[in-house]
């Protein structure tokens, strides 16, 4: 059976771990889409996840303990794990990192709108959601609750960021997405595929949430906290559904939104 | 009618700004409960609120532009206004801030369980919730979704952190809070007071949170993510009640955990 590599990596420019170099830098950081755009996965739980997910990592960078941690994960899969100390794996990355193992992969293919959502019955379509600690939660609220899918409308931030990617526990590597074209006409392909669409929005005009979404399949629209989402984007919906909130209150966190929208459809279960 | 007086601050070493300094610093910041234990407000809607709360600041520093944001809020108030760049600014606080304002108040004595409990229907009652984006997170769910009071437990972090403020939209100033003495034989005191009282748990064999909050006081107890709520805590409670979740993912983020469950209490209104 094929088990991972261990190599020791002394010297922090060493080539061979290049791809994990100054994950801090504003420009040359690893994971920005327009340049090498890898996935990195941080920590045994996150670097789990995306072993068992289709963005198998090509290399590991991570102390020997944390090996040892992975050792079952490991077997059977054929990548290097670059073995360092700590204070090596922090000249290479560029900070101190306390998680202790760092996984690379590359990004396939994106999945299409019909791929992901094969088997979803609930999904979070996103607008202007330009937070990467917003995105990571998001998923993570999916997996947790059910959600079988998110989709990316206009203006929202990369999902496969290092920090979305730790801040949703590895769930972007697992909950399927695609980006939604032509929006908010593109919505029309959700209602073709038999989703009811609700815009949540805090006008308290808009029909309760706890009665609004009456569809065996549903999507659910969120924007951005503070702006919310745009008018054509409301007018591309079914319904517009509102969380009871406290007059005089701020909008909730988007990711705390689509928390309770999820848990709104699996309440009774 | 008073009116906060403008004071330009020139030199970042000023004294009268001494308790805006080293906001950052791990021994020296204003607002570490064991020193000055300062309650430290940033950015217009946050000190708006603690303007119209039971912590009146009795100092403010900020740039000019904020003041005039401020203008309305501040007529009456009779507290200096400290005005300077913003280079003056990061050199006082250590740091740049963008939010351009802060205030700062005194900590009043704390209310007693009694008092932070008079309007409340729906309160969390914290164990071991130890990170302060969480405390903060808590109280603006809390806010936003009508629950009437926190109340601390053991080993929570302070609520009055900068942080914690911050994170909160300023609204640990304004929902009432109280540490239970004697825990958890403390939450008996609340069971006298007519709260039924429900642990959160991910248990499987827990009732369905959507059905187990019947009475007309509820005090929901949450523990940190990872360690839960102690068993101690759990035998003190009437009912355990799982939110329900995807098998394999995680446990929700605890102050993800405590919206879902004001809301369970709010949803039909």
């Amino acid at each position: 059976m094929p088990v991972a590599e261990v190599i020791d990596i002394d010297d922090p420019a060493d080539p061979r771990v290049a791809d994990f170099r100054d994950l801090n830098s504003a420009d040359r950081r690893p994971d920005l889409p327009g340049r090498k755009g890898l996935v990195i996965a941080e920590g045994v739980v996150v670097v789990q996840r995306m072993l068992a997910s289709r963005f198998p990592p090509f290399a590991l960078l991570g102390v020997g303990r944390r090996y040892e941690s992975l050792a079952a994960d490991l077997a059977g899969v054929d990548v290097p794990y670059y073995r360092a100390t700590a204070e090596v794996m922090a000249e290479v990355v560029g900070f101190h990192l306390n998680r202790g193992v760092l996984a690379a992969a590359r990004r396939p293919p994106e999945l299409s709108v019909d791929e992901a959502l094969v088997e979803a019955r609930t999904v979070a379509v996103l607008e202007g959601v330009n937070d990467h600690e917003n995105i990571g939660s998001i998923f993570r609220n999916a997996a947790g609750l059910g959600a079988g899918a998110v989709l990316f409308g206009d203006r929202c931030a990369d999902p496969l960021y290092r920090r979305a990617v730790r801040v949703s526990m590895g769930h972007v590597l697992r909950v399927p997405f695609a980006h939604l074209p032509h929006w908010p006409e593109g919505l029309e392909s959700l209602r073709a595929k038999g989703f009811q669409i609700i815009a949540l929005t805090p006008d308290p005009a808009a029909a309760n949430l706890a009665t609004a979404a009456t569809g065996d399949r549903v999507a659910l629209l969120l924007g951005a906290e503070g702006p919310g989402l745009t008018e054509a984007a409301m007018r591309a919906t079914d319904v517009r559904a509102r969380i009871p909130m406290t007059p005089g209150t701020d909008s909730l966190n988007v990711a705390t939104a689509a928390a309770l929208a999820f848990y709104e459809r699996v309440r009774i279960s």
